[in-house]
């Protein structure tokens, strides 16, 4: 399987991250990805290649524009008024409050924009996160082409990223712009797969209204995990995508026998609406290990739901999500990679 | 002029709040009020007494149930769930997440409740609190058997705290709440006057379907300040409320005359309400000093505008809210209530 990697992730190196009431080390780390690429230079997986640019065109297919701008002017403003330290959203439109102004100043704009105040905005965010929308474009245009499937190692990482709201170290939707990409290309219907522990709440609510792009999603149930405020299964879509939303969550300590049934479901609602193509949003942070998860899939479980995968019969692209069991990120994501090849 | 003042205040003392994106020492600290009480002695301002206890039912009146559980648990809950720190919230229900289910893992709840991430919840915080509106009740209380003015040396600050919403250093609204009893104890209708350079956005919330109670606000202008997303001219009541709130929003960089020109218009839509009470939301931070806010009063025009006040001729109680210039603070918050009681 081909892989689409870019140096310039390394240039999102988060300071620190808003946890547990405390400012740490950030979870979401350039040796994430480095421990990925080593594993698949071991295994061989198949060729690594740097993705072309796509410029700003088909992130503004499923982006808002002042968002986008936002992301891309904010440590610049952030920087002019004065601050310090990385830019964090500190106040938030809630309950009751405007949201139908976007604040001049900096504070407000970080706030009008973030749903969680986890993931800081510095020097170098942009730039990484362009790239990372270009790896995952790089790797679809393979699929599309006529690739079986192939690898987009995004960093940082996009499911949590809606049309105007970044956090949960999401800023642009790489899964959701490559969906997206397709569709423009030729692809009829598109499915995607959120295997991610965490809800991908920005890819629901890009596509939520639409009957053409089918969002299926197995995580942990958001009443006691991150985002907490998508992802129930009652969120089933509205207006013509009514029907084309799939949420199964599942509870704490959720084994991979528990995980893989769920799993059969969402091959089966996948199967049932015929797609041309299958994103995955490939997160791995369903391991027994991660620090910031809860589920308890062990290493081998990837190889045997990735060959599950391989099943359906689909061009499948990968995009990589989360994942923050530093040490085994390699082989759990790998894992998940061969078990697809092997199955061919 | 009598004060009420109590201990408990001291319980609140924030390890830390999230500003500039950095973890720094929260600018409202117990010393604040050491100044404020110092100079009460000073000047021989009068008897400063300690708050009875009024429970938690004129609480109720304003702040929903769900909420102060919230906030009385939360420590407990923080600490039941692992975490040390202080509890912040890291994620929150923002545009098109849902706002109709309470999640159940405290780091949820803590978003859902909280507009901003500036404010921890840690040990001691909810006694303080809960005296804080003692604090503001008993000093109304006085009001309301016939003293001309009162004091309610309240800490922490409330108005920024909604019906279910705290941020801004504010949990419950102790204006809100002393405004509410004075009308659950014969009062027809009640003014209130917000001076804080913040808007009172919560106090705006929690009477904005109202006719009952005019709420009258000063503040720097949401575009460029805090809380960002509340407190813009055309904000002017809904249903029986329409016309009874008046925001007057002033730029960056408002001087004493431009200051006493808005006060003018604010004291006029009082005098046309024809209220039986006034309660002052007291925050000095319009001082030119302040650290965190940006207008340009000078210390001798606090007791200007207090003896301006005096002019309505109404039963008047003082609540205190902002003001982060500690070492002026007792000075410019004193200057107010002598300026008033002289003019008397």
């Amino acid at each position: 399987m081909l892989t689409v990697y870019s140096e310039e992730h390394k240039r999102r190196n988060a300071k620190t991250e808003l946890h547990g009431g405390e400012l740490v080390a950030s979870f979401e780390c350039p040796s994430r990805i480095d421990f990925i690429l080593a594993r698949i230079e071991e295994v061989n997986l198949g060729v690594v290649e740097a993705p072309q640019s796509f410029g700003l065109d088909p992130v503004l297919r499923v982006h808002q524009r002042g968002f986008v701008d936002f992301l891309q002017n904010c440590w610049r403003d952030w920087l002019a008024e004065g601050y310090g330290g990385v830019a964090l959203p500190s106040a938030w439109p809630a309950r009751g409050m405007r949201q139908d102004r976007v604040p001049d100043d900096i504070r407000g704009r970080l706030g009008y924009f973030a749903f969680a105040a986890d993931t800081s905005i510095e020097e170098g965010t942009w730039q990484a996160v362009r790239a990372s929308a270009d790896v995952a474009l790089s790797a679809q245009k393979h699929v599309l082409k006529g690739a079986r499937a192939a690898f987009a190692l995004c960093r940082p990482p996009g499911h949590h990223a809606a049309s105007d709201l970044y956090g949960g170290y999401c800023f642009l939707n790489n899964a959701a712009i490559a969906a997206q990409a397709f569709r423009d290309e030729g692809a009829k219907r598109v499915a995607v797969l959120d295997v991610d522990f965490h809800h991908g709440n920005g890819t629901q609510e890009i596509f939520y209204g639409r009957d053409d792009v089918l969002f299926v999603s197995l995580h942990g149930d958001p009443g006691s995990a991150f985002p907490h405020f998508l992802g129930h299964a009652d969120e089933t879509g509205k207006g013509a995508g009514e029907g084309f939303n799939v949420n199964l969550p599942l509870p704490p300590g959720t084994s991979f026998d528990e995980w893989a049934i769920a799993l059969e479901e969402a091959l089966r609602r996948i199967s049932d609406f015929s797609p041309d193509v299958l994103v995955v949003s490939l997160g791995v942070d369903t391991f027994k290990d991660d620090p910031i998860s809860l589920f308890r899939l062990e290493s081998d479980d990837f190889k045997t739901y990735g060959a599950r995968l391989a099943l359906l019969g689909l061009p499948t692209l990968f995009v990589m999500e989360g994942g923050y069991a530093v040490e085994e990120i390699g082989i759990n994501t790998v894992n998940v990679l061969t078990g697809f090849d092997n199955a061919l």
